[in-house]
């Protein structure tokens, strides 16, 4: 290459590959470097019938701006029985449709530990042929019922759920309440201590949360939503400020109430050592927010993602109830204790919720402390954030980013957007166990596997030609 | 200036003014710019005599690390009678010695509504010719007794006191109750309805706090400052994750109390409601953790910055209890309603001692979200905490700031530092309407008096030749 001539370029723009970048840089010419990537394999001709779709803008921005409008509010805590209308030997499970054949360990783990809680079998391990022979049980997506559940996201009729409102609408949400960390059902543990602790749940805290939220009033949980974004939460691994702020609001009623102290005072102070008891409300605030963008011809907005452990599906508002299904991957993380990658399960849980209704791995901006759960520096953090906004249909102006001068975090995930750039969401996520009865083994970053898209995509697409 | 050599220069470093710098970069050559400021006026000869005493690298040293070694712990909650020994007619004020006939209009106002909380008068306004008078009473700053206080910080014998605790030297300090924002007697306000509240405290507050910490046993009020930086709080004007985690801490114990219940709920219901409840934890912690450096000879690092609405002070390790003051200056920020900068009274209050210690200003990198609280920008608030290491002696290892990668506050002010760089230390804070009764006005940004340093630079060189 010549030397430079006298007066240098005023700046170079350079796109794909950093060659050229880098040693026009390394003679001190400026460089802006413009972030390209090519479509996703195979998308060219569905992303351009998309793209045709007359529908799409409009439709786009009506379910961005219905999922926006919603305000989650806690009313009520109650038994899955009652609120779900969940008959004995029926189970919900996380993620998109399932069978007892092609369930993974923790999904295993938690539906035996389920039944045992259930009184159908004594010992956990009887559960097996219960669920292997299929006539005396049944097993139905948490999102077919209205409901989220973080990891295995098991739901049996004697579980207690929160039930979250959109006064505005009536419309409902449910989710199950948190069981704290490590060797708990959601991670597929159904250890004596484990179905002890969802005794006393389902004897104790659920009937006390149930009368402090009626004596308290509702609980505006996107407003609390809201809060946690500018005090470290990103609300999906890190849900501590979510949670003493929902003891702040509870507080007074939970002192007032006629059940023995020691029970309040045990309550108490389970809730406010299990800094991840707020995610059980987060979640379903996200699911109520996403449920007002569903079902609107034309729209290539994602409005479930979510896991079974086997499977990682997404529902988008375009294509109805609809999932489009691939294999759930590997987080990529930090380990508790001895565990490791080959102690790990694929990516579980209905949890990424959050990540479709613009929190966890989208703000994680707000939460850098969060790096040293599930792994990543700082600035991939900051860079993460500021990643999604290339995917996403806006930002939610409730939702704004300290760090990021304000900016609400990126929200409404777009299939087409994610097609073009190849650039798939990042969710941040706990790890299970493999096999059954392990637990928690860890924390870590995760994407969907990327062939669901371009599968949701030529379903946008063949709807928009038959449209046309 | 001649066109570039056709091989332009790897780089360029630029000092001082930033015309060469600018005129460089604009020629795509990478520069370097290297800050530098003059030293302070005058401050050659004692930055000299300072720098040569062979006591000044291990005295900071010891002073840094036995500051930082310090746990602070919240051990009782009692009247200020009982723990402080005040005596009927003695007050103790915010800041460095002051007389009545200096004291400003929200220090005035204050003192006031404590003389009437006392019962010395039945009406505030009859105080004035009491305090004109002075037989009956005796002013003293809250530092002389081990105590601080948010700022007026007027503490009178009835009013209940949080206790702090060293558990490996048993040494104690002290501040009042947090009465909340507005119309407060700190603030300068007192009327009948801010004396109705510190009666509250006093007969209901007080008491059931100093119970439910008996039964919860010691709150370590260091490890929660450690995780309110991670939660959106700098501890002087963000106290919000710290709150709550208070009454996570307490909550148990407010339950079980034998109180009746409404006055449990009702105080449990203020303390939530009050963001800065626990700012009068986090400056009695950081007091606390400072007075272990006090008094090694050669140190130059401040161990307090107070203010009594008329002077601010400093008191440095290596000069005793000796106060270098100079007259307060007004904050920059944001004015509540319809308040603007000709209703604020100059600073005032003993809060920074939590930028002596390393938080409020020192952290605002951390909260980001204060900027709508005192003002300025986001970068700004990345930059200050960045730029205050420039004068510290250290970090504190226990308090880690996740979006600076995890780098400790910068603490332990070094006077000579400062004079070297003409860096002053960076402070936010509350603003007190000037006229007696008003209140709170806004808060903002503010700094010392810059003449404080080179005093106790001189006083320092002083001491530094006569041991030579």
């Amino acid at each position: 290459m010549s030397a430079l001539p006298s007066q240098p370029p005023t700046s170079v723009a350079a796109v794909g590959a950093d060659l050229l970048a880098a040693a026009v840089a390394d003679q001190a010419v400026p460089v802006e470097r413009v972030a390209w990537q090519p479509p996703m394999e195979g998308t060219a001709a569905d992303l351009a019938a998309v793209a045709a779709d007359p529908r799409r803008g409009a439709a786009n921005a009506l379910a961005l701006s219905r999922m926006l409008d919603v305000q989650a509010s806690l009313v009520a805590v109650a038994p899955a029985a009652e609120v779900l209308g969940l008959q004995r030997g029926e189970f919900l499970h996380a993620g998109p449709p399932l069978e007892w054949a092609r369930a993974s360990g923790p999904m295993r783990g938690a539906l035996m530990g389920a039944a045992a809680f259930e009184g159908l079998v004594d010992d956990p391990d009887d559960a097996v042929a219960l669920f292997e022979a299929g006539d005396a049980v049944s097993l139905e997506p948490c999102h077919h019922r209205s409901a989220v559940g973080p990891m295995a996201g098991v739901v049996s009729p004697s579980m207690w759920m929160f039930v979250l409102e959109d006064p505005a609408t009536g419309r409902r949400t449910f989710c199950s309440l948190n069981e704290g960390l490590g060797k708990v059902l959601r991670y597929g543990a159904y250890s004596p201590d484990v179905l002890a602790r969802l005794g006393w749940m389902r004897d104790v805290l659920g009937p006390l949360l149930a009368e402090a939220v009626e004596a308290a009033g509702p609980v505006d949980v996107t407003a609390i939503l809201g809060q946690m974004l500018q005090m470290g939460d990103e609300a999906h691994n890190r849900n501590r400020a979510g949670t003493l702020m929902l003891l702040r609001d509870l507080g007074p009623s939970l002192v007032r109430s006629a059940r023995a102290a020691d029970d309040v005072a045990e309550a108490f102070a389970f809730v406010g050592g299990n800094d991840h008891f707020f995610l059980n409300l987060a979640m379903p605030a996200c699911k109520l927010s996403l449920d007002a963008g569903r079902d609107i011809a034309g729209s290539t907005m994602v409005v479930a993602m979510a896991r079974n452990g086997t499977d990682f599906g997404i529902q988008v508002s375009g294509t109805g109830d609809e999932w489009f299904t691939g294999p759930a991957l590997l987080a990529d993380g930090l380990y508790l204790g001895d565990f490791g990658p080959d102690d790990a399960n694929p990516d579980i849980g209905d949890s990424a919720i959050t990540e479709t209704a613009g929190l966890g791995g989208f703000a994680m901006a707000t939460a850098p402390a969060i790096v040293r759960f599930v792994g990543g520096t700082v600035p991939d953090a900051l860079a993460t954030s500021r990643r999604m906004r290339e995917i996403t249909l806006g930002e939610n102006p409730r939702w704004p980013i300290p760090v990021l001068d304000f900016q609400g975090t990126p929200t409404g995930i777009d299939v087409s957007a994610v097609c073009r750039t190849g650039i798939l969401p990042q969710i941040n996520t706990g790890m299970a166990g493999k096999r059954a009865g392990v637990g928690q083994v860890g924390a870590g970053l995760v994407t969907p596997p990327a062939s669901i898209f371009p599968a949701a995509l030529a379903a946008l697409a063949g709807r928009a030609r038959a449209a046309s």
